[in-house]
């Protein structure tokens, strides 16, 4: 941990200029982080399996936000670019995406899962989960990551159409769970989002208890026809 | 379904005045939904496996509620007495507590599960929770009780001390799962409790997605150092 730990530190002090990877940036909730981020004044990297799909939608997030450092690559190019990188593919594509840019990851830098392991991945209903041998989707990507790189569970129930609505504050807390320095680095990030409330979730493996929450909400999206998102707040945290 | 559907029908438009039993009333959360139920002028029945501590604390209930209607008795008992019956015991007592009244317990009955499968059960810790067979307690309580009675999943994650806090609203959502019927049932129940807003969270197997949340919200209250208790609300609802 020693060494690893404090080469994290490091990058994650000067990441707070440091780009940030989206994979998965093509994608919806993807996109919106990624506009919200680069509205923030952030560099964001959008990936995606196919370069020229990352490119067209970082031609997106400058047509919305103006002057936005933005740019997108392959997978493995945007994950060797960026200090933090946000894994936002469907669930049936954590695992092999994971993979893809495990060549491209070094020690130090922080993963965020946003994956929930949605009944929909196998073409069952987004309002049920399925069970996931290692507890969770972000313990699944933990697995697969090279010694020294920090895995960090966040952002799984914010809404995309909320983050995607740049005039508006979003308006939900998000849980981030992880070990103590990446996860401040993380709840750090949901400070650059207009009504994104971080709230400290403690180890990654409460993923187990935040992750559920998305397919309870997309569940209560149908049954009250909030197709904008309804979100969390938690009630009674400290100022 | 026919028979025993119209008989619930029509005990839950007559329970509107009757009373509701509390089993395990004489914990912390349970004395606390006790205390408000009372204070709203319905009739409760407070249940414990030994009648004496049943009565004691509906005792308890009386000297903070003036004129409340309350008793105690042994949990048989209290079950025959009540329209809903709210199980309100830890969750390694969930099962033995159901075979218990399974006798008492007549078609068109709610039976409402409060039940986490917390891993305190097995003294481990309250911030996590074990695997449950049936898929949650709410579940595993529907499979022990006879054919006819309704089991509805509720309360998991209010603060037992906000319910005793008689002079503030509780400040929290609920998410109330079982078939349509009951559920609304059981969802005009937290009207009863200023604060207490109940959200319609679908089919019973939902419970699986709502009962990690109560370990999520153990974790933050003492991550945070709420000792009164951290709760949810959902945001974007339509009023």
């Amino acid at each position: 941990m020693g060494a690893n730990f404090s080469r994290m530190t490091q990058s994650t002090t000067e990441g707070a200029e440091q780009a940030i990877a989206i994979l998965g940036g093509t994608g919806d909730q993807g996109l919106g982080l990624a506009l919200r981020f680069a509205k923030a004044g952030r560099t964001v990297v959008i990936g995606s399996r196919l370069p020229e799909r990352a490119e067209a939608a970082a031609h997106e997030v400058e047509a919305l936000v103006p002057g936005a450092k933005v740019t997108g690559a392959g997978n493995p190019e945007a994950t060797a670019r960026a200090a933090i990188v946000i894994l936002s593919v469907p669930f049936e594509h954590m695992a092999g995406t994971t993979k893809t840019v495990k060549d491209s990851l070094r020690p130090g830098q922080i993963v965020v899962s946003m994956g929930v392991p949605l009944a929909a991945a196998i073409g069952d209903g987004a309002v049920r989960t399925l069970g996931v041998w290692q507890g969770s989707c972000a313990e699944l990507v933990a697995s697969l990551t090279p010694s020294g790189v920090h895995v960090v569970s966040a952002f799984q129930n914010v809404s995309a159409h909320r983050l995607r609505e740049l005039e508006h504050p979003v308006d939900c807390d998000v849980v981030v769970s992880g070990s103590p320095e990446p996860r401040k680095a993380v709840m750090a990030l949901c400070a650059l989002v207009p009504g994104l409330r971080a709230v400290d979730g403690g180890p990654l493996a409460n993923a187990r208890l935040v992750e559920p929450l998305t397919a309870l909400l997309i569940g209560l999206n149908i049954r009250y026809k909030v197709p904008a998102g309804i979100g969390i707040r938690f009630t009674g945290l400290p100022d």
